[in-house]
């Protein structure tokens, strides 16, 4: 049952990103001109289930919307997190290539982490089984930046950049008091320290920042932390410390609350509390939370420019019939730079990238030149941000299309 | 005593903001070609009893330090918590007063909240007393806006700004999935719940923000908060929450964590709880914390020509031999604009602020119209920030000064 491919849709999923629509924004450019019309699911492949979603070829020659779109945080899409069946005889298969039919759309495009590659390599499996000739491609996106296969993915530049400046400048705060103080800033990671990774480079560039970071690769220990913060105090009053929400405690984040209920916390609550108890000194934490994926005010030039790269790069390989990949980053050799090339979804999915050994000192509590080298390049580089009424302005997706 | 006064001297004090540098740079340029010599106490009150001054006239002419200056987070001489005592006859003062007369310094500008404006109060009035003829001027400062006898307070209008736009791009993330979720974002304001007023500003600009907001000054009970996010859900999935850390809980902010220790915990933590126990939707909550007075990176540009004007008002205030003041702003009718004036120290020292009754809706759970004309104008105009490897770049006193 080939069909008709004269129109593409793309899809955006799991966790958003503030470069995930400047990858968007690079299929919209690629396909112009190439594809009749370019469909948008709301809300991943569990809107297109639903029928839901918009005609994207209205912005085709909007530059100032594409533009607009490139610097606006979150998926403009809206996303979702549906796992597919394993199972081809499952009848969301056919629901899915069934609205793709009815629509002529022969090449999809799914922006997401390694669970949206295994959507990516499903659908492009099932589709080579049927002969259905639809070419699925996967773009990475996450700021964990934990995909294998590929140098870096698009949103963690920017998350690495919103980071680096935010402990600068808190390293700058809490240097204003001559009293010992010690302040943890808790960042994203559970399963991988790339964020952390990035809490040391405003100390490797204007010699303030971070005095200790703690990812989930390194060997932790509460006693060994507490021992690091002490020999810290004694060189200085206002001590640093990043951790990585991922960081092995050795207990379970719990505690009660005034309710009596149990409640999560944070690591960097707890080693506040430790601080306190076992230090005495003033201790504070302070956990970046939601605004390091989303904090579009402040992206990476770099990152934003090889979002829409990557975007681009996808509508042509699916126009040549490419299927089943993802596309990748290779870093080339000497001053800074990408290759696009492409890799097997299906090897993506599923997997973790790990911080190397060697980007982690040999005391666990901080990260070395090679880590260093690996992460300024990616948060080079700023955007115009346009502003409106003091706040940024924002692609609204309801300005432009009506759902159909 | 009367001594040579060709001299000044300056100080910062209380908490850090990203504006309180722009006033130091509106003295600096104030004190320039007027005074003989300007020096800067390090840590306030407190360093310059321990001697500790640096000669701030190397800055007089250096534009582009001055440039940087202006746009560095957090206190660059260094801060204090240091309140003098009532009784004159305290050696503090006569200590000072030696000081200050050593180094020929007939003017003494203090930029802080309102304990600072106890000091200028204090010192100006011994001053008085003794017949020593030093001009004491007190800048206004503090994110939180509490000062009484101004409209508002250099500091201000960059967390609003940084607040504002946070929250928006929050609201954005979260609205990226379509299940019910609440999402509760904690803001500064222990007191006073100025800057909770500037979370409004998203939705009234662009629609998407805030859905409820909550002020210590507003009557608050968990009660209420669950029915009004009970409320909120059936309008839409994705509600979010600010409310401002004073808010009266009714119950002491305390927990155990995993080590049985009493923990203190926010009050976002505490109704992320309640939410996911009394609704059972997903919950998350967010403390912006340091971040809304530390963000350099994202200032109002209102806000630091405003307080450079503070500051150059402040040393023409001085050379006009008035003291025992603090510069304020009077809010312009129709178009928004301040003038600069007066008022006396003493009459701001330890008096708070707080948000009037009629910018708190009538249900206390947003920002009236009343609120939003308040702040709007606040957080409008944008700087320059220069980025040097892709951090902001901020001003170094060591690479300028040295400690004399």
């Amino acid at each position: 049952m080939s069909f008709v491919k004269a129109n593409g849709i793309v899809g955006q999923s799991g966790g958003p990103t503030a470069a995930i629509n400047a990858s968007l924004c690079g299929i919209i450019r690629g396909a112009c001109g190439k594809l009749n019309k370019l469909y948008g699911m709301e809300n991943g492949i569990s809107g297109l289930l639903q029928g839901r979603v918009v005609d994207l070829s209205l912005l085709f020659n909007n530059n100032m919307a594409l533009s607009d779109l490139e610097l606006t945080p979150s998926a403009a899409l809206g996303s979702c997190r549906l796992k597919l069946p394993k199972d081809f005889n499952s009848p969301i298969y056919s629901k899915i290539f069934e609205i793709l039919e009815k629509h002529s759309m022969g090449y999809l495009f799914y922006i997401g982490g390694n669970d949206s590659m295994d959507t990516v390599a499903k659908l492009s499996a099932y589709s080579k089984e049927k002969s259905l000739g639809v070419s699925v491609i996967g773009i990475p996106k996450t700021i964990d930046n934990d995909l294998v296969l590929t140098d870096h993915t698009p949103g963690y530049g920017s998350a690495a950049k919103y980071v680096a400046t935010t402990v600068y400048e808190i390293s700058r705060d809490i240097s204003a008091y001559k009293l010992p103080s010690v302040t943890i800033v808790e960042v994203m990671g559970r399963d991988a320290g790339w964020i952390g990774c990035s809490c040391a480079l405003s100390k490797h560039v204007f010699g303030k920042g971070a005095d200790l970071i703690y990812l989930p690769e390194g060997e932790f220990t509460v006693g060994r932390f507490l021992q690091d913060v002490k020999n810290k105090l004694k060189q200085k009053s206002d001590v640093l410390v990043c951790v990585c929400e991922g960081v092995n405690l050795g207990t379970r984040a719990e505690g009660k609350d005034p309710f009596g209920h149990v409640q999560l916390s944070g690591v960097g609550k707890l080693l506040e509390g430790e601080v306190k108890r076992k230090i005495g000194c003033k201790a504070r934490s302070i956990e970046l939370n939601l605004p390091q994926r989303c904090a579009g005010h402040l992206v990476s030039g770099t990152d934003i420019d090889e979002s829409v790269m990557a975007g681009k790069y996808a509508a042509e390989l699916a126009l040549d019939g490419v299927s089943g990949k993802m596309v990748a980053f290779v870093r080339k050799s000497g001053e800074y730079g990408v290759d696009l090339t492409c890799v097997d979804a299906d090897l993506v999915a599923n997997e973790i990238k790990r911080v190397p050994r060697d980007f982690i000192d040999s005391e666990n509590s901080y990260i070395t030149q090679k880590g260093i080298d690996y992460v300024l390049p990616l948060i080079q580089g700023e955007k115009n941000v346009k502003y409106v009424m003091g706040m940024p302005h924002h692609f609204e997706i309801e300005d432009y299309l009506c759902t159909k």
